[in-house]
């Protein structure tokens, strides 16, 4: 078992320092108690060759935070890279090859107009499907949403309420990139990105970092660095088909995060998470999300009325927090989104946080 | 303990066809025999962002190879990316976290002129670094060479030496970029890149694609993949800094090389490996490797004397094998290299075939 002894994190949104320096102010102050003991760093990042012109991102922080020496790589997931960096953690660990393992996750995006930003996202789909249907993550998004609210009569506002809910989780977290309430109006006002779904229901581009130490759970070791360790007792990682076209099944069952969170449910041996950290870019997929996780609700169209009843708030019987690309939405604190986790015990790469 | 069942290669060199079929090229045929054994992909590749404008290149390639639904994740570690995702592997199977491992490697280069590419690869060093003398890898190649000469009285017949007898290994090799024997006066005309290192003591920007399955080794389960599994005996990775004027010590001992080599050489019990695989992209760099690694010779001078002996040709008491940058220089062939790896039973992230 692993176990997480400290996290750092920036604030998020359009920052003019450069990505390495978000990678410092999100890991160095945990440095300054943990350096000496770190034996591998594991570096998220997608895309720090498109937005920021670098490669070997993963050597140049280990010099810019001082670990030269310490073996080091990056890891790629696009938005599952967080989760990604976590479940390798976790296996360096359980296998010996580390000690501690700093994670880190870092992107600076706003580099670049939002244009491009979409552009380069939106390669990540196959090229036939995007020369074919001309899809975008934001555009799939829609077709969704449309998808959901005819086959199970979810109402419109349902969606926006995930936005006001996020958004007022977000306006109580010093670290979140949009840090102001919203109501229902003013999302159903804001403007079309794609039918039905409106601005406020999307991530923003944003920027930031993020960085956490995991140490070797088992035999008190980490209680020797910290009096209140993470224990994480499971990470499952999944992936489904890169061409939603080809994707069988129901589009309504995202089928990685099914398997994912099956897979960390039965590791865990917890069957009801009491807090459950989602991720996607839109308002429509914490939906979809929390009706393929499993244990949060049973599929076919129960999550939306969850929302309007209130129970995905913080406090509320299931709380869901929902991570949309740049950490818009974050919950009322990181320290209790790691709470959060540490409660649940429940860590899969899906609803796992973004970094 | 892990073993290589099976493996794959395109030939290198500037390719027309684009990268995901670069990646079906070395890993279809194999595919033919395992993909329903395959129950993880780890995808190595740098600069899928930058040559190929494409991202989740991971996912991208599990759809395009039919392994969808299969967990997968995307390594990076520059040229050390190859490397890196064996260790990787070695670490999913030993872990029991997979039980057969697809490593795939992947990059497509010549979408860039010269320029482009260099400047590309430069983004890996420091940019204060950058900005105050103006380095490239070749450039530090270079100055290294001067080093070397000096203070050890290595003659530049030794250096070009390198890059003849890894022309003729390369000319032997159906999978090689270029496959031509060069002689040591063709080698000393070509047009000088940076002084004293020429043209034919570098790689060429090169496009192409690999893949091994790796599958647990103990208890007889590689055997019933094939008759001839490629037991890994050890996986070492290691690092440095950045920066290379920050690197302490002496530049002549290239640290990541050294801790690499004595930690796989500790954990095999193997101390005279009879054949490496060294990869960096200039003569030199073969060199300095081989004093670096130990097993080999001794530091301080040996290794241009053995070149010059013959001592490196294959064959040789001390076959060495480098690949540099794009695949020039591959060995006889490919199977000669898994053979000598498995001879050796030493496999370390430096010295690894870079893909």
């Amino acid at each position: 078992m692993s176990a997480i002894v400290a996290s750092g994190m920036t604030r998020f949104g359009k920052r003019k320092e450069d990505l390495l320096s978000l990678g410092g102010e999100s890991a160095l102050p945990i440095l300054r108690k943990y350096r000496s003991d770190i034996d591998f760093l594991l570096v998220s990042n997608s895309y720090s060759g498109e937005f920021n012109s670098i490669s070997g991102i993963n050597t140049l922080l280990a010099t810019y935070l001082s670990l030269d020496g310490v073996p080091s790589l990056r890891v790629d997931n696009t938005s599952g890279s967080g989760g990604t960096a976590i479940f390798l953690a976790d296996m360096l660990i359980k296998s010996g090859q580390a000690r501690a393992v700093l994670v880190t996750g870092l992107e600076k995006m706003s580099t670049m107009d939002t244009r491009h930003v979409t552009s380069v996202i939106a390669s990540l789909l196959p090229e036939e499907e995007r020369r074919q249907g001309g899809p975008s993550l934001p555009s799939l998004a829609a077709l969704l949403a449309q998808l959901y609210m005819r086959r199970y009569g979810a109402s419109r506002e349902s969606l926006a309420q995930v936005s006001v809910k996020n958004h007022r989780n977000g306006a109580a977290n010093p670290y979140a990139h949009i840090q102001k309430e919203v109501t229902l109006e003013e999302v159903m006002q804001s403007p079309v990105v794609a039918e039905p779904l409106r601005q406020y229901e999307f991530s923003p581009i944003s920027d930031g970092g993020a960085a956490s130490v995991l140490v070797v759970g088992d035999g008190g070791d980490a209680e020797s660095f910290t009096d209140r360790p993470v224990y994480i007792k499971a990470v499952s990682l999944a992936s489904d088909s890169a061409s939603v076209t080809a994707r069988g099944g129901d589009l309504m069952g995202l089928e990685a995060v099914r398997r994912a969170g099956r897979n960390a449910m039965r590791l865990s041996g917890i069957s009801k998470p009491d807090f459950a950290e989602l991720h996607d870019m839109a308002t429509v997929l914490e939906l979809v999300q929390m009706e393929s996780l499993g244990g949060l609700c049973e599929p076919g169209g129960e999550a939306w009325k969850m929302v309007l009843e209130g129970e995905t708030e913080v406090g509320g019987e299931h709380a869901c927090e929902h991570q949309r690309g740049g950490p818009q939405f974050k919950g009322p604190s990181d320290r209790c989104q790691w709470r959060g986790a540490g409660r649940g015990g429940l860590l899969s790469d899906k609803e796992r946080m973004r970094w």
